[in-house]
């Protein structure tokens, strides 16, 4: 469903020397630097501009009737509601840089009607528990992907160039660490950790359920798609294939914690070509995100010990992203601005 | 000099439980929690915006004329005018978030006439070699606190309330180190690092005249005044005065790099009280920085390898300072959105 190449070379030699003529010492601006080079190679050098487009993806889980989170599963509809209002924490911070927020039904237990600024791309009313059943069909693993794609090619043809996408979704952990423990082959305890903050029996549960899932859908965990029809979230499954159908479109996005860095993980496998357009936020909290990040060799930009999800910490980093940019474009190379060369 | 007090702790309760009741799980925005904690106890319920101001200081090093860094002293002047025309790494980060930027001469070799936005704060013609004199008088030190004293007063008077601090003076980082080796009783070899760029025989120069210095100032480097004196650089001095002059005002100073995390190390000894108005921006690349930073218990909110002073680190973090502020006074609590309180 997604053909997705690299970005060109052509330019690559070009793009670095003018990151190391700027007047600066070279590689002074550390990651900004790496940063300025894959937006500059991306995009191409028209793009002197950023154009964000930020996008919630909510759904309810099965699992999360099981004892696994903090919260009870109505607080999702509740955040959704909270998202719509403009009360939220990824509210305040989209504001504060006037980036656009759009937040997605990707399947919330009781359909809302007539509230305004949410996208309904609904995938089914939650999903079923997963250690007890396939969580979703392959069909809706399918049709999760097409709404996102159409949605992520309605935002560029209006202009987004980067999308930085969140979710929403109680229980959604749980469903993160099984998928990741079905495509990296992992025993639970290597991919669970406490998610918004649970307590040890809370997270043995968790472990169990996963582990007793991994037994039960065995026979079917051999490919992306299938993995993600067993272990899935509706939201899980939207960002796949949003952050596949943007590479897709040659835009970048920025990965989110835990949850999107696993989406991106599916991505990277379903389309490795697609690693090139994905930028790594933050460092979360939640231990086995160190592992995803390690097999996407990513090094995320932020580590301040952020665990909210949203897309918080993908907006908390656009503001460096943007900041990469702008020196590519308005710093003044050491001739423009008659400062010796330091560097030749 | 200054009458720095600790900032009330009268709110600290109330203010904690502001922040552990927005729509969020406990902690889950990591240091940006204790960010706003720190920001709304130091300013008060009051302030509910950030209103920052930028300034650079700059001076010229007598040390720089013995081969201790990768540029020739006039690349200092150089960038002086890069940054008041508009083209340096600051000048960018400023602009994209527009924050005011000024720059401060605080003894160039060569005065400069008809500089449009330039300060002049000047305590003499470049700083003495530090290794073969003091380099500069006790007078001097005291100028230098008593100008930045004035001017962070007329920026607080204009309702500034939060200070990034930057530098600019080819050869600081051996000025920066000299000063941590002097006051931290450490061989050069635990304070001296690459600066922005140097070879092993710059290195290997750089301390051996910082050792030779400490042997030389020894009888002088009792208190942290006297040892600005022998080591210090004029801009050096200024950033001491600035920070200890906007903790006496009772506003917030985010820390840059290496060279403004010495001048904090000093206001601290000075005025221990000081610390508590300090914000770490990041870690930088220079080795002694983390040593630094473990002497002022701090944890910066970046570590993206950064090493180009400037002030850059410190405003690249300021978007984050602001979003902590943001989601303090704008953030739905629980019981305003309506959804269930996770955490009682």
């Amino acid at each position: 469903m997604f053909n997705i190449s690299k970005p060109s070379a052509d330019n690559d030699l070009l793009i670095q020397h003018q990151i190391d003529h700027k007047t600066k010492p070279l590689g002074a601006l550390g990651q900004l630097e790496n940063t300025a080079f894959q937006l500059v190679k991306v995009l191409g050098r028209q793009a002197k501009k950023l154009n964000p487009q930020v996008i919630i993806f909510a759904a309810e889980h099965g699992i999360a009737d099981f004892g696994v989170s903090i919260a009870p599963s109505a607080v999702t509809q509740q955040m959704v509601m909270n998202f719509t209002a403009g009360g939220a924490a990824i509210n305040v911070f989209c504001d504060q840089h006037q980036y656009p927020l759009q937040v997605v039904d990707c399947g919330l237990r009781v359909e809302l009607n007539e509230v305004p600024n949410l996208i309904n791309q609904r995938l089914g009313n939650g999903t079923l528990p997963f250690h007890q059943h396939s969580a979703m069909s392959l069909e809706k693993v399918n049709q999760g992907f097409r709404d996102a794609k159409s949605l992520i090619h309605s935002h560029v043809q209006e202009g987004k160039n980067i999308f930085a996408f969140g979710e929403m979704g109680i229980g959604n952990t749980s469903s993160a660490s099984a998928l990741m423990s079905a495509l990296l082959k992992l025993p639970a305890d290597k991919t669970v950790g406490l998610g918004t903050g649970i307590d040890s029996e809370s997270l043995s549960k968790k472990v169990t359920y996963i582990d007793d899932a991994l037994a039960l859908h065995k026979a079917n965990l051999n490919d992306p798609i299938s993995i993600l029809a067993c272990l899935g979230g509706f939201e899980i499954v939207q960002l796949v294939g949003a952050i596949l159908a943007a590479a897709e479109q040659r835009k970048l996005v920025v990965i989110d914690g835990f949850i999107v860095s696993v989406a991106a993980l599916f991505a990277y496998q379903i389309a490795p070509n697609s690693r090139d357009y994905m930028i790594f936020a933050h460092k979360s909290q939640e231990q086995a995100h160190d592992v995803l990040l390690n097999e996407l060799s990513a090094t995320p930009l932020l580590d301040i010990g952020l665990r909210l999800g949203e897309g918080t910490g993908a907006v908390l980093a656009l503001p460096l992203i943007e900041s990469a940019l702008a020196f590519y474009y308005q710093m003044a190379s050491f001739e423009e601005a008659q400062v010796d060369n330091v560097i030749e």
